[in-house]
């Protein structure tokens, strides 16, 4: 048993000192100022009491800090996975009830269970299927679903929904009852974050603040936002007045919460737990590999679900949501100079220390503010040119790409990701069952062949040269005995023909079958069939076989090899067996 | 409107003279008198009663000679076919009854209606997901199953089952009840038909018969059977004797059929019309392609699917069986020199002839006849060393024959191709998630690189060339990422990197966001990242997009000038944008 596999905390606890402490408590204090109104916001987009979101900022960081192999992770509730958390619960129970509290502590312990049984048997590559189209398109629809899902808070009224059609038709209906001081307090946090993350930064620099400084002080923009609103609230009476707070919230640290155990619940949420179990994987890992490459540093992918696992375990027993990491936080703990996942867990202790002692303050808090932080942070999730610059490479890419936003958009996120992964695997099997092929000529005087139909080249009218650019496997291998028949069908003075094969990195058992078939039925034609530049792996596995007994021709280790054979001798150079 | 595509008799029939009329006379004759056992025999195995098989064999075979494009196919009742409308049926309905038959009927509507959709909207590659070892393997499961199937009447007992398990433990719970003029007649015919098969030939040639009388006498053995149990049937009153006969059957032609308007019907039917389909599609177009290369023809799979889609619709609407092209009966139509499709529709007439004028002697013909001819004929399907073959060749094929033998044999035949088909996507797509890359060194006093773990290479220290022997797409784009930057962190000397592109036939999205990533992290870690071997479609695709411009390297044609370039001179060749 490999302990520093499993337990990645070994190979840096034995060499931590002072110095590396002292960095990583500086970019905690900046993670946890970040992470108190993102826990908060995030709890409230998944339809959960706010101090859920700080129950999930406690364990599951220390968690991750034993577990974990990302030095710089962040890790706690995000946007995406607290929307896909609300669209699972949604048709279970009602938005913070009970039950629906329950549901998130399954969620989470469920998913916990699948990421850490998916790192022990070494799965990870599963999370490859999502492609970055999809993703990208996924997380896109997801921001401009939660930015809508939030205009409630901003004007005041009720509404819900989990796409953007039912949450449109729903704000138009109840838009005569927005509440005037829920307004004011929401759109004017919206517009000072959105001032604070434009703006800000570059006043500060020209006031004469450091430029290290003044991009902390930018990052405290939210903390402020929440303690002058509710401020505000406080002195004011806003409850009164129909602004509705976090209100009254348990205070201590969470206790241990065994999650439900009625089977059927775990049917349901099944599928919901996997999805958010792989997009909080790849969200996490490719903001991890990012930073760790930076420092030339990596990480171990099948490790990281282990981290993520435990971690949305601990979030489960702790009363807690589904978590990942975040991107945002952890470029700031990056950039605030953590050095070891201790960080992390320093951040947990002020969490845990703002769930002592800063609750009775929190239950003043407008959740309009909460809603201008989501609308702010998820606005930099929406990357509409991406379609463009997708459409530009790749058709297919944008096929998959749009059928992910769209779906999301009109009817689920759960929709929206499954008909992108499966789009995206049928588009490259479509793709790979026409395969590209081209007859090849002679570039004249060298010993290189290129494409007839876009070069001008030397060709033989008893030799063809093939070139097949695809590994051959049973969804194309029909596609070349049909390529390779038409050639002979149209050639009736053809003698020789030689597949070309530098890009077929794989013959599989149907492929080889379609290879005796067309052997077989050019020699009927009085064809001989020849290949050229086998792979290695591709030669030995045929040398398996009976096929290369049975072949009419010969194999060449160059396609010049076969020109000079062919072309300068008609004769027979092996008998056809 | 291409008229000879969608109509390929116009190909040929303008041309039609009188030797060729000869030729497909005689072969129609000879087919005739193999296809009404078969007819008679395959309905029984479809658990229908026997003149459907005739009734599919007359205007299926008329329309396919008008709509088909290979010109030697034989359509009509096969067995694995016939199986699988047994295994779509039994839950619907007690086999022979009126829901039975109708079933029956709307399956060939069904599947005519899906083929002629497909060969219009040109799906025929949809057939190509089929891999030659899961075909295989379900033919030979469905061979066994459907051996299994008919022993009951060579018992002359009742059994019943879909599978081997329920069909062998229904057989010995009631063999007690064998029936011994029964097991006298069929064990009579099946050890006549295999003698047949196996020594009848070599005996007349030995005799002094012609080789090829000798093969076409060997061939009307069936008949022979049938003509010699009925008589027996008949002249000993075997149906006092409890011999099952086929019985009275309707005298005349068939007529025209409307198909079920129950859409509960279409629903539950659906997949299984599907599968019967591509099945049959499948089995076709491997028989018509091996014939028409034998002479230089071609055929056209998507004009293939419009013809058998016709020949169903036409056996559906004539109260006929889900039809398609058989092995065995094309093979003899195609030996006995049979010339244009016009062959089939002569057949057509001898079948409907002998419904005119036959009925009254099928009657007396034992069902345990018909029995015997199905054993002996599915005796040459089932091919187990087959699985060895396999085996020996590749593992992950093997891997997706057995699952789809072993699911046919103990589950259905619907379970075992759909496993097949969901496990040969699942393998195909790990393996190429997968990729094989190799660190390539320069072979000395050359311009070839070799991989470093197989041949005695030059190599440079600071210089790295990784060869990627797969397409680069979303499946193993992350892999990809893991590769270089564990090359990267393995390598502290590390400033080049050459990524060796010739078998990349294709760069997605996915895989594009990776090389960039890759570029980015290279870049902060002090390595540049070059290309080469890039192929042509590759490079005009990464040329339309900035990723050229971020490349902290260069693309070089061949990998020998990169090695010139970035080993004699260490020097920057290109500031890192």
């Amino acid at each position: 048993m490999n302990f520093k596999r499993y337990l990645p905390i070994l190979q840096w606890a034995p060499e931590y000192g002072r110095s590396q402490a002292t960095s990583d408590m500086v970019a905690a204090v900046i993670v946890t100022v970040m992470l108190i109104p993102q826990s908060l916001a995030y709890a409230l987009l998944a339809g959960l009491p706010a101090h859920i979101g700080l129950y999930a900022s406690i364990l599951p960081l220390i968690l991750y800090a034993l577990f974990g192999t990302s030095r710089t992770l962040s890790v706690g509730p995000v946007a995406v996975v607290s929307l896909m958390t609300a669209a699972a619960l949604a048709p279970l129970a009602e938005a913070g009830s009970p039950e629906y509290v329950a549901g998130a502590i399954l969620l989470a312990v469920m998913s916990g269970l699948m990421l850490t049984m998916m790192g022990v048997f070494r799965l990870g590559f599963l999370a490859n299927f999502l492609s970055h189209p999809v993703i990208s398109g996924f997380i896109t629809a997801s921001g401009i679903v939660i930015a809508a899902s939030q205009l409630k808070h901003i004007f005041g009224i009720q509404a819900s929904g989990q796409n953007l059609l039912t949450i449109g038709q729903s704000l138009v209906v109840s838009l005569g009852d927005t509440n005037v001081p829920t307004l004011l307090i929401g759109s004017g946090a919206l517009l000072f974050l959105v001032f604070a993350r434009k703006h800000l930064k570059p006043l500060l620099i020209r006031s004469g603040v450091g430029s290290r400084l003044a991009d902390i002080l930018t990052k405290t923009a939210p903390i402020l936002a929440i303690v002058i609103t509710t401020l505000v609230a406080w002195l004011l009476q806003l409850d009164t007045q129909g602004v509705r707070l976090v209100g009254v919230v348990p205070a201590g640290l969470p206790e241990l919460t065994m999650p439900s155990m009625d089977l059927g619940l775990w049917q349901q949420l099944a599928v919901s737990a996997l999805l958010i179990s792989v997009v909080g994987f790849v969200e996490s890992v490719s903001v991890g590999q990012t930073l760790a490459a930076k420092r030339r540093q990596k990480i171990d992918p099948d490790q990281e679900l282990i981290g993520l696992g435990t971690a949305n375990l601990g979030a489960g027993l702790s009363g807690g949501m589904p978590v990942t990491g975040g991107f945002s936080r952890s470029v700031v703990n990056f950039d605030a100079g953590a050095e070891t996942p201790a960080a992390g867990a320093y951040a947990a202790v002020g969490i845990a220390l703002a769930t002592l002692f800063l609750t009775p303050a929190i239950a003043f808090l407008p959740q309009a503010t909460l809603a201008a932080t989501i609308i702010v942070a998820v606005a930099t999730l929406i990357d509409l040119p991406a379609l463009g610059r997708t459409w530009r490479y790749s058709r297919t890419d944008f096929g998959a790409m749009l059928a992910t936003i769209v779906l999301t958009l009109v009817h689920s996120v759960e929709a929206g990701i499954i008909a992108g992964v499966l789009l995206s695997i049928g588009l490259f099997l479509y793709r790979t069952s026409r395969p590209h092929s081209a007859v090849v000529g002679r570039v004249p005087g060298t010993e290189h062949f290129r494409n007839v139909l876009r070069h001008k080249v030397e060709l033989c009218p008893k030799v063809t040269f093939l070139r097949v650019d695809e590994s051959l496997y049973f969804a194309n291998a029909r596609f070349l005995e049909e390529a390779v028949m038409d050639l002979a069908a149209c050639e009736p003075e053809l003698k020789e023909l030689v597949l070309v094969c530098p890009a077929v990195n794989l013959v599989d058992a149907s492929a080889l079958e379609s290879l005796e078939a067309i052997n077989e039925r050019l020699k009927d034609a009085g064809v001989r069939l020849h290949l050229s530049e086998v792979k290695g792996p591709v030669m030995d596995r045929l040398k398996r076989t009976e096929f290369l007994s049975h072949l009419g021709g010969q194999v060449f280790l160059s396609t010049y090899e076969a020109w000079q054979a062919l072309t300068g001798n008609q004769g027979p150079l092996k008998d056809a067996a």
